[in-house]
């Protein structure tokens, strides 16, 4: 038996039905030593920039050469194509609507293609279904050895997408989002833990929702039990959070809510608890 | 070590509890190759017919001689009894309560036996828990080479049941109803893509809760965002979808809602989208 | 290939996010031939008393050998400090804040150590997920053959918490409370099967919220549906049900609810139902 070959799964199938599970089979009848890793099925439906942003944050923790497939993919059975990419050593494939290029950078994109060449395809193809029928099957066969240069052509025009870029970034201040709410009601913004204003000296004052954050903690304890933090997060972006709480509900913050820092210039006693 | 032994698991278990995790613990515990797929534990608690709309709609697409342990149990231990029955390559496991027979029609069910030999079964065999004490160490013995035969006696008396078929069933019309809403709020019916209606020339009409849907579509999006359409599903059924939206709730439609086709004489223009 | 190794996952993560998925790279980016198992990640968030029911009652179904690993870790990023325990040929790893005291019962714990060699950890550890980036890769680690003496020093002083146990307990009577509601509604209570009172004769009876329960049923089905039951459940604690129904509603109990055991003189007919 060849070694494993990993795959991970997105997809906003939720867990409610058989569709995620089938996935599962039809990548193993072709390629029975494939290691299949559920990332989540989770992903509201439809929520392109939810599914980057779980692509974004988990694929680098795999083993290179793991092929990450994204099923959100709204226009199923519709003229969408469903694309092809490559970074770091690692696959992925989705639907051309705008993830690969949100969650891995267009710039960073390599070896692009559409998937047409429908002989590696499940014989029958539904309109409904297409990650069973096209993806499923096209993952399978680059973890038994398909070169990729056989999915279909080269590409350049795909979809691109990104994310909101923090405006008014400079070693002072930055004014950022939130981009994510996740179970815990952590709110993760796109300000980036090796931005300019994590480098100088002095507090930041980090501000959502009419409310001011003094400092960065460096754990959720580190506050008293109910009140606000700012943190560096586990993907490396700056992080709303509540010590035993959800802040997305406290602040009835969500997707888009605006992120102001400010860093105050240092006067003796560096506070910040990094 | 041998090569895998693939083992899906449907259940109404939930993902709450340890219960799902105990099943693939009790069958690695015997048979450490085994390669389990969940898909799904989210049947609604003692729904048979869901559990059986689950089975037959995803165990083909898994690699043949694939164990099907389906744990929807609501008699566990009263006298009711376990089944073992194969289709096509693929075996079965389930609680003597109809799930087998609706999933793959009594008729193509071969060597159909009830679980008796407790030599192997767990030494202790709780109340509640048959899956992980019964039927997790059988599919386990399974994977591990015993023979059906030594799972206890043939057997032709287990319960039957079978879904409820479109009546007034022509080439002209048709008269289901929904079998299975899903959790996008899409309502797959029993009215298969090969039935007679499928076969003339001219539009159909699909009339659902007082509406009606003009031709059957082959995406999502060939309608405008936030309107009904009708579309062969990922199944083999009909599906009564919204683009963008949830069915179900527009429609206040569930499992035994009536779907009435008919087929206009066709004058001309072909209208249907296929 | 080396054969597989085993593993574990208890979280309070939930399934929206791709914290779950993540820790699995993790762990097989160092151990590509871990097989893991996600016995639950639903966890309250923060509930170290139901990770430690979840542990507790699926640990023995695993093959010996198996890494297990909770992440139920609220004070993530503090001064607290990650534990190493065996148990009967298992292995743990968990946050030190009583999990694994509870789930295995501190006298029953050997060669525990406190995490604290970061040469076998992530190179840069996140403030809020250790999960991730000390315990996912100890756990690899640990599936290469590391030793445990490698992970850190041995401890005796780590946090310790037991389970409330039943008050005046004897061949006559019990007092005990509900410990654990699960997705069923069913009230897993403190009251063991091998208690004394299950030694004697004549007939148990509960006492729960007001509400008797005569006799120990042997099946859900036992009672008309819709009837309160008291069963011994598949952990091996007393449980109380209602066949078809969720007795926690019924009964509005939930953790902590007191349950009292009786057991009348027995005057001929054993009335019992095990």
């Amino acid at each position: 038996m060849k070694p494993r070959g990993f795959v991970t799964l997105i997809t906003d199938f939720g867990l409610g039905d058989w569709y995620a599970g089938t996935l599962n089979g039809a990548i193993l009848s072709i390629a029975p030593h494939a290691c299949i890793i559920e990332v989540t099925h989770s992903i509201p439906r439809g929520d392109v920039i939810g599914a980057a942003i779980a692509l974004r944050s988990s694929y680098r923790y795999f083993p290179a050469g793991t092929v990450h497939m994204i099923v959100v993919d709204p226009g199923v059975g519709s003229a969408r194509k469903i694309l092809y990419a490559e970074r770091d050593g690692h696959r992925f494939i989705a639907p051309d609507n705008g993830i690969l290029p949100l969650a891995l950078g267009t710039g960073a994109m390599k070896g692009s293609r559409f998937l047409e060449n429908a002989k590696l395809w499940r014989e029958r193809v539904s309109h409904t279904f297409h990650g069973r029928d096209i993806m499923a099957p096209v993952v399978a066969h680059l973890l038994n050895g398909v070169s990729p240069a056989r999915l279909g052509p080269t590409c350049r025009n795909f979809v691109t997408r990104s994310f909101p870029r923090p405006r008014d970034f400079s070693a002072r201040s930055a004014a950022g989002e939130v981009l994510y709410v996740d179970a815990f009601g952590n709110l993760i913004t796109n300000i980036e833990e090796d931005s300019p204003i994590t480098k100088g000296g002095g507090e930041i004052t980090v501000r959502i929702r009419g409310k001011g954050i003094k400092g960065v903690s460096s754990s959720y304890e580190s506050v008293p039990r109910g009140e606000l933090l700012a943190i560096w997060g586990s993907s490396g972006f700056l992080e709303i959070a509540i010590n035993g709480g959800s802040a997305a509900k406290r602040l009835r913050a969500g997707r888009g809510s605006g992120v102001d820092l400010e860093r105050m210039r240092s006067r003796g006693k560096e506070n910040e608890r990094r």
